[in-house]
């Protein structure tokens, strides 16, 4: 099969790559439909995370089940499902208590690379939801961004603790902040303003639901916010870049007992306890859980409620992946969907 | 009046001070029953926070109402009354939503020093919870413990979501500790693992209903946790000490999704963002808003049915604070009460 792979630093290839099989009785061979390009994958590309090329890429996906091991039950060949980034077992109490991503057998989908043809999913009971029936071309990239971006962008919402009533920032308008925008409308948040000095996702911030942009950034952003918020600050506020200066902006644009979900993949980020004891807000976050998520999700986008699917404004062929990783990573594209 | 100030590193002096009055007509001025010396005040005694002396110390108390300004309308002189460390008005909204010590308006009581005869508090109204009387002796250090040392422990115990069913670890067996034990206990936990290698602290621990000790500190005794957790972690963990090793040994010792309550003052503590991030934890804590909790807690050891006093295993008149502070520095203490 075809995939794609990462050679180094901003240079990615699609190359031919053993087809996947059936490893444990618990996975899944599913035909990839649709793939993406993540924020995340821009670490490595970037060179600001190591990696050891070439290394199979991608870990956003949905497909149809083509084959399952012996011990799989709930999914079966034919299936369209969407699955998270992270393989569950479901059972487990991590993931009983909603915390799937960090189940005590949990297995990292990019390392198996979903930038491709075809992809082994482990844990296939745990991790994938099928569908209600073959999806209409329409929704498949919205069923898609469940996969990880919406799942993302969603927690990042209800770690926030985001309800109604309350006014909810948003530090980054890429795709998971955007989607982060779109989850607090959908759990009733009364104001929600984003951070965003890009026009384009200024506009598609404002489809889902923004209802303030401040264009500053760091201290001079946080000022703008605090003088919106009568001095006090957001009650909720979603990170979601992952460097020192986003969450700095996040803690210090949350009011004092507010709540701080960060998902952006923290990189180089060192939170100093003295600001953080005195702002007296909540911070939680991490990878997200998004198969506690995915069966609400995918409801939502069936029945054509939400439209997590318009953060995707390129869609190439699975060959032309190296275009896709140079988009985002100029900022011509917010998100690249592949089709493989 | 006679009060406590700190002159240098090491260094305190009882020294005469003028006596307060009343400033602005919220204030309150109460003759000092009972004060104490507070693990943060060891801080600046030790040399690790600056300060230049001399500089009144003492934020914790309990007193009788002297005289009060014209706008106070809820304690009246002849009143025993308990505060917290930080004044605050108690309507602002951030006093509603349950974070008095962020108030908007709030003072810290640390600038005017309790550890003193008499003591003018700011925002009286707000700040102060008189008693259903004058109360007998012996429960007295308990109502002093509200003040402060309850107070964030009980903040801890709440930060980190004990409940029912759940297991809770305690880093830090100083008083703050131990009443985050207490709180566990009345806050329904199943089981309650106190890190502590000093016996006398174990005992109290204990009758205050911790299950089970951890002699071992860092990453060994997040080991030993784990075994104890299934490989899991604590649910609840109370972080009560405020250095780097502290928070981390809390953060390690708590389970994916589960919730770390920190309520030692930060001093040098940097949280790295990458660990933080995978491990999915909550993180809440600060300075506790002690005033949302004084009416229950006073409630409670009005009716005999907490104890918390028992942290108070040294009782000095105020002459000799200097006493108070050394026993308190050389851990020959747990916590020193000053009877002024």
């Amino acid at each position: 099969m075809r995939g794609v792979v990462l050679n180094g630093p901003g240079d990615v290839g699609v190359v031919d790559r053993e087809d996947p099989r059936i490893v444990e009785p618990t996975d899944a061979i599913i035909k990839v439909t649709a793939a993406c390009v993540c924020g995340s994958d821009l670490w490595p590309y970037r060179g600001v995370q190591k990696s050891t090329g070439p290394a199979p890429m991608g870990h956003e996906y949905v497909g149809v089940v083509e084959q399952v091991g012996g011990q799989v039950t709930r999914v079966k060949p034919g299936d369209f499902v969407v699955g998270s980034f992270f393989a569950s077992d479901d059972t487990c109490e991590i993931c009983r208590a909603g915390y799937q991503s960090r189940c005590v057998n949990a297995q990292p989908l990019g390392a198996i690379g979903t930038q491709a043809q075809y992809a082994r999913i482990p844990l296939a009971d745990g991790t994938l939801v099928a569908t209600p029936g073959m999806p209409d071309a329409d929704i498949v990239p919205s069923l898609l961004a469940a996969s990880d971006v919406l799942g993302t962008g969603w927690f990042g919402a209800v770690a926030a603790e985001v309800g109604p009533g309350k006014t909810v920032a948003v530090v980054g308008d890429g795709a998971v902040g955007l989607l982060g925008v779109l989850a607090a409308r959908r759990l009733g948040a009364e104001r929600i303003v984003i951070f965003s000095r890009h026009a384009d996702r200024q506009k598609l911030a404002a489809e889902y639901g923004a209802t303030d942009v401040i264009v500053e950034r760091g201290d001079e952003g946080v000022a703008l916010l605090k003088e919106m918020t009568g001095g006090l600050g957001a009650h909720s506020v979603i990170e979601a870049v992952g460097t020192q200066e986003s969450m700095m902006q996040a803690i210090r644009s949350t009011r004092p007992g507010g709540h701080v979900g960060y998902v952006g993949v923290a990189h180089g980020v060192a939170i100093p306890g003295d600001e953080l004891f005195f702002s007296g807000v909540h911070l939680h976050g991490g990878p997200a859980p998004v198969r506690r998520f995915l069966p609400e999700l995918v409801d939502l986008i069936w029945d054509r409620r939400i439209d997590p699917g318009k953060v995707f404004d390129l869609t190439l062929p699975l060959e032309d992946a190296a275009e896709g990783y140079r988009a985002m990573d100029e900022r011509r594209a917010i998100k690249t969907l592949l089709i493989p």
